[in-house]
């Protein structure tokens, strides 16, 4: 079962931005709407425009967005209290928190939160450290997530870890090791979720949507199973149906089938 | 290096068939210029629409598609007076016949030809036996081919192995052993090329670019070098330059990048 969190509802575009601040409710449920039909198993929200309007705004959309869908959200922020005002909105079985890092300081922060609330979790695989540059650097982070996770009583079923998505134009071999880090989770973790914010391999380079859709099969066969995509831009949802398809994983290509008769592909 | 062979020129469509009877020189100019702008390595030629006429539309094809590229060409018929009808038209250094399989009289009618024209030539994975239904028996038949093509005195640099694809609409099980046979003879044949019929595979399906772009994209990662596509179908070409790009296979994306500007995907 894929997780794919859909990612248009965020405040750091100006599309969004204005639209949010003119309470432009039909606009963002149709948003809603749009990535939902796409596929969508969580509607991600991001306030981060205006830190002083931050807390407002997350609760606005959390209240709009609740509205427009049956869906779980994503809470997209690095602060706990904009985290909690989102939640205060809406917490439907299934919610995510977008995101953690391994950091001493950010997992001091966060856990407690995130098992207070009996929310899932994204772990982005850096730390102290920084991010790493090899695919051992990855894996050593991954084992420190499982572990504190479960320190803290968190289940590996609510963790959704991420093995970070570079630009390939600048670090082509980065991306060999994301799909690595992929197979070393699921194969090291299966309760565990990966998750990857998919677009970050195309940044700087054209037509973005060409490589964004490759990336997608090549991590689907690795064995992904979570991404945080738009799955309204052209042939995103379509690929990754055909590939789970081609992988055996859609029975007589039903749900792929079911998806072009309704138009979703 | 790709070999992308280019497959609209096929007269069993009725579109090109009526165009061909027509001799309209353009139109099947065009459908080369296209096919080339997108990457085609190779324009394919199917004149198999009435047996009486084969040899003439075969000749009258391969004179316009010599004048509107300086590509080599693929023969596409089972009949060998059709192919040396089209070779004795234009056979530009790097020809194909379009195909092969391992039945013996197949080969015995074809071997001394492909040598004596110095052309590529695709072998399908099928002989006496029929179609293997399993992995092993793929590879029995890539086995039998790299040897009788040795013992005729064609080097494996001229041989396309083409490891079958079936549509995984009835077949889910066939898709991971075309991808298995493609590992195969890259590995244990590295002089050889690999070649699909890319788009059996979405045979029966709605929507069926979306499965084509899939496939493509895991057989890439497989290490295949060689498809007969379309290459003008949407995000084609672009899937084959974004994956080769996030395999490491595009120093810098430049290939990706160069597509992007001139307008190739």
């Amino acid at each position: 079962m894929m997780t794919i969190i859909a990612e248009r509802i965020n405040m750091t575009r100006k599309s969004i931005r204005e639209k949010v601040w003119a309470r432009d409710t039909a606009f963002i449920a149709n948003e809603v709407q749009q990535q939902e039909k796409r596929g969508a198993t969580h509607i991600d929200i991001n306030a981060g425009a205006d830190p002083a309007k931050e807390v407002e705004d997350m609760k606005w959309l959390a209240a709009v967005v609740k509205d427009a869908t049956q869906l779980p959200l994503s809470f997209d922020s690095a602060h706990a209290h904009v985290l909690e005002a989102g939640l205060s909105i809406c917490n439907r079985p299934g919610s995510i928190i977008n995101s953690t890092t391994a950091e001493t300081k950010r997992l001091a922060d966060t856990l407690p939160f995130v098992k207070a609330h009996n929310t899932g979790i994204i772990a982005l695989t850096m730390d102290d450290g920084g991010m790493p540059e090899t695919l051992e650097g990855r894996q050593t982070i991954v084992d420190k997530i499982a572990d504190v996770m479960g320190s803290n009583g968190i289940g590996l079923d609510r963790v959704y870890i991420d093995p970070l998505v570079r630009p390939v134009s600048t670090n082509p071999e980065q991306t060999v090791m994301t799909i690595g880090g992929v197979r070393y989770i699921k194969t090291k973790y299966p309760a565990a979720h990966t998750m990857v914010g998919l677009s970050n391999v195309s940044y700087g380079l054209p037509n973005r949507i060409h490589v964004n859709r490759a990336f997608f099969a090549l991590l689907l066969e690795a064995g992904l199973d979570g991404a945080i995509i738009d799955p309204t831009a052209e042939g995103m949802a379509g690929i990754m149906l055909a590939t789970l398809a081609l992988l055996g994983k859609d029975e007589f290509c039903m749900n792929y089938i079911s998806a072009a008769r309704e138009e979703r592909i």
